[in-house]
């Protein structure tokens, strides 16, 4: 196999699977060009009755093939039941060699890696969690998966690079012209905006609703002019896993002080005292907190935010209530308040990858957000960062937003400094997600790392108390904890490829000799 | 010149201008194929500081040149300084044979002319009106004008048959990033719908705003995703042109008497009482009336409307106020009111010729739509709609919504008999805009003609007490008013093409031999 290496020295294949693939050459080296794909020329008069009797007659009028790219999106999370009903229909069928191309997949679809074994599905372009990336590192995937972040997703189907052949999309609320919603029904998840770009473009569009509303159902964040078909099921899934009752803040104290850190820098940068202050933070366990101590900060030096992007939780919806922040810009809801706020706060809004995410734009919210708080499973001594495989080689998440969100001004890391016994900070991270260019503070309990591309940042930081420390120092005093750890046997297969968000391949996963039986 | 007989027995060019063109087939004949126009990738990074200090300083960014094409939308109607701005602009600067693509011109936009005379405009695709009709029809343009519907505009450009090289948009309110609505600012004019296929598929895309607010603008009708660029002018317009303060219903018996005749056939026919009733009325004088008469009848009888189509006007916001209708989808604003209920009240709902009107799309809402309530400036013996000329051969208006409002289930026009001493019920329209097997109901003041091809709407109308005639008998009762008119002297020249929704050619306007000075 003919290698290249890239800007963060990985050694990148020139093809796979018959397609040339550009490396990575730098966070805003490209710079576009050509054409976006169009998605088919349909004609509104053949689309008078678009509601079928089930999921059936809607793969039927599909004419669902052996190799095509079946899609779907997960803002049902856990409690989805869609995925799973599809993909075991597909397979009595006797189809083959499906390309799967899910928004994210999650614990409940280890269902699918029987129909991997099986070679009903042939590989994934899309993130993979838990089970089913698992069976990627062991190379049950007959051809290499593609993980993308939500905007490098976008970005694919929008150029045509993931050419989708029919999207099955979850709908807690449509009507007969097939508009949807995330907002209503009893499988309400708030935005639907993962979905956006396989209505716009996948050959045939199937919208699956349990609660469907007379015409116009609004808004409209799938529009009936994107959708062929309309099936009525009775459920979508689990509501109690589709959105938590409510979010809780950790109670470890050593993810409540990296919290209490992250916050106070923003503070003591003076970023949080600047004009169109925003930030953006998570549903983990230390964003929540992150969140509530920011808004802290916030209300006593009396600073509003001009928009804080979610996934949206309780704690951030009390800042929009609280007047700490004009808007909450949103691509998920985690709980019930987040649902609630959407639906009847205007300054709650919904987004979609394209404006928020997408690199292939004139512009996204993520380069004009001025704080990211994301976490990571290690980050290295050039701040690469790795989200998507675990120290012991074995590849377990999705890149979610990373590597876009990561395009903010100040993009921080928060994480404990070891974690089961493996230290975070590392010498060179097993697979990299996103290039240290974009990676400004890593947040640890043992102290603060910032990036020596940084230099206006230690500046500011000069008379903080924080205890801000080299990388090379958090590295020491985490493998004075842990010993060095020993690195994972791979084979040479690649099993699959990092994309960044420009389309390049950042970096490779290979096929796991594994020691264990996974983590 | 190779000319061939198209569905409604018109003689249409087989080329244009080195463009081949299709001859219309029927109504619902076209059923797409092909792939839509993507437009070009950019790249985000290229996109953090979109504000440039003068219209001037875009244009130079836009690098436009000779033959460009240049678009505008016509949300601040008679009130729109921007395309005389622009224009005087470019041709200060020496551009010759730009294309103009405006989306409607109005009376204000008459300074055209001598840009068409100089041969800084070679053409336009797009509406015309009024003087810069009347221009085209004496034959001054250099290349054929081609005038399209709104959905009809929003196809070309989707599907690449209209490529724009520059959209300037006026946005009575944007941030930084380029979001804009139309809903706040002095400026404000409601929707901005029009604008939205050249913000996602011209190649530059210039926002023009005299209230420029904080990130994030919302809603973001224009999203900055797709915007290249920011100017800050003074004033986009006359607020008082660009809506009325209120809406007059007109006091004249004849057109009152029409309208009330409209409603009552709605009525009569059961069509009302049916369920998912909707109808669509515009702000000419007999279509106000007809909202508040069919408000009235529907408030007798118990039925509240699924949803009217505006242009929304107070008349249509009462309806919903009242219960009368559950949802305004609303594409225009003609009044103060129209723009309160569209920024206040959440069932008031922005739509744009993408979900409202564009043919190839999955469906969208004319088809859906119950009712539609049109006017017209001749229809024939066939039922033929004219909407472009007059009588006499003057071009001097553009097709607005017409053609793809006449989806709806029941399409009517309504319209005096007699007009300037005319007849509009005619044995040949001048010019076909619309084909007659969209038209099903013709009502004047001296009685109502149903399309024979609407059985079913003459068997509903049977005990009805309207004075219910054949198209004949009015055309008779015409004829003896006003005598047999003389027909308009034409060259053989073609001076604009009217495109049907689908792409196809319906008919073609011809270089006019003038008797008078115009209409």
């Amino acid at each position: 196999m003919d290698l290249i290496k890239n800007a963060v020295g990985r050694l990148i294949p020139k093809e796979m699977d018959g397609k040339k693939l550009k490396p990575f050459r730098g966070m805003h080296a490209d710079s576009g060009g050509g054409l976006k794909y169009g998605g088919l020329i349909p004609a509104a008069s053949k689309f008078n009755h678009k509601v079928l009797k089930d999921l059936d007659a809607a793969i039927d009028a599909c004419e669902i093939k052996d190799g095509m790219t079946i899609s779907f999106h997960h803002h049902l999370r856990n409690g989805d039941l869609l995925v799973n009903r599809v993909v075991e229909k597909l397979a009595a069928r006797g189809l083959k060699n499906l390309v799967l191309a899910p928004s994210a997949l999650f614990p409940t679809h280890g269902k699918l890696v029987e129909y991997i074994n099986s070679g009903v599905i042939s590989h994934i372009e899309g993130s993979m969690n838990g089970p089913v990336g698992q069976v990627c590192s062991l190379g049950k995937m007959k051809k290499t998966a593609i993980l993308r972040s939500h905007g490098g997703r976008y970005r694919a189907i929008q150029d045509g690079d993931l050419h989708i052949d029919v999207a099955f999309i979850a709908a807690p609320c449509a009507d007969q012209h097939g508009n949807a919603n995330g907002l209503y029904g009893k499988s309400a998840c708030g935005p639907l905006g993962f979905a956006l770009a396989d209505s716009l473009y996948a050959d045939r569009v199937v919208v699956v609703t349990d609660h469907l509303v007379p015409f116009p159902c609004y808004p409209w964040s799938i529009e009936g002019g994107n959708v062929d078909h309309v099936v009525v099921i009775d459920s979508l899934g689990d509501p109690s896993q589709i959105v938590s009752g409510t979010t809780q803040i950790t109670r470890s104290p050593t993810r409540l002080l990296i919290a209490e850190y992250a916050a106070q820098l923003i503070k003591d940068s003076g970023i949080m005292q600047e004009p169109n202050f925003s930030f953006q933070a998570g549903a983990g366990g230390v964003s929540l907190a992150f969140v509530k101590f920011m808004g802290d900060l916030m209300h006593e030096a009396g600073v509003v935010a001009d928009f804080v992007r979610g996934g949206s939780t309780q704690f951030m919806v009390e800042l929009l209530e609280n007047g700490l922040a004009r808007y909450i810009l949103d691509g998920q809801s985690f709980d019930l308040e987040g649902i609630r706020s959407l639906r009847d706060n205007p300054h709650h809004i919904e987004t979609n990858p394209f404006v928020s995410y997408n690199y292939h734009t004139k512009g996204c919210f993520a380069q004009i957000l001025k704080v990211s708080v994301l976490g990571a499973t290690e980050i290295d001594l050039d701040f690469n960062v790795n989200v998507n495989t675990h120290s012991d080689g074995w590849l377990l998440h999705g890149i979610g937003g990373f590597t876009d969100a990561a395009d903010a001004h100040v993009t921080m890391i928060t994480a404990p400094l070891v974690r089961n016994r493996l230290p975070i900070v590392v010498d060179r991270v097993t697979t990299v997600t996103a290039p240290g260019e974009m990676i400004d503070v890593v947040v640890t309990e043992r102290g603060i790392a910032i990036n020596p591309r940084r230099q206006d940042l230690l500046d500011r930081l000069q008379s903080s108390r924080l205890p801000i420390k080299s990388i090379e120092e958090l590295h020491d005093v985490a493998i004075d904890m842990t010993g060095v750890p020993a690195k994972p046997d791979f084979t040479d297969r690649i099993v699959a490829l990092i994309e960044f968000r420009d389309g390049t391949i950042i970096d490779t996963v290979r096929q796991l000799l594994p020691k264990t039986g996974g983590a």
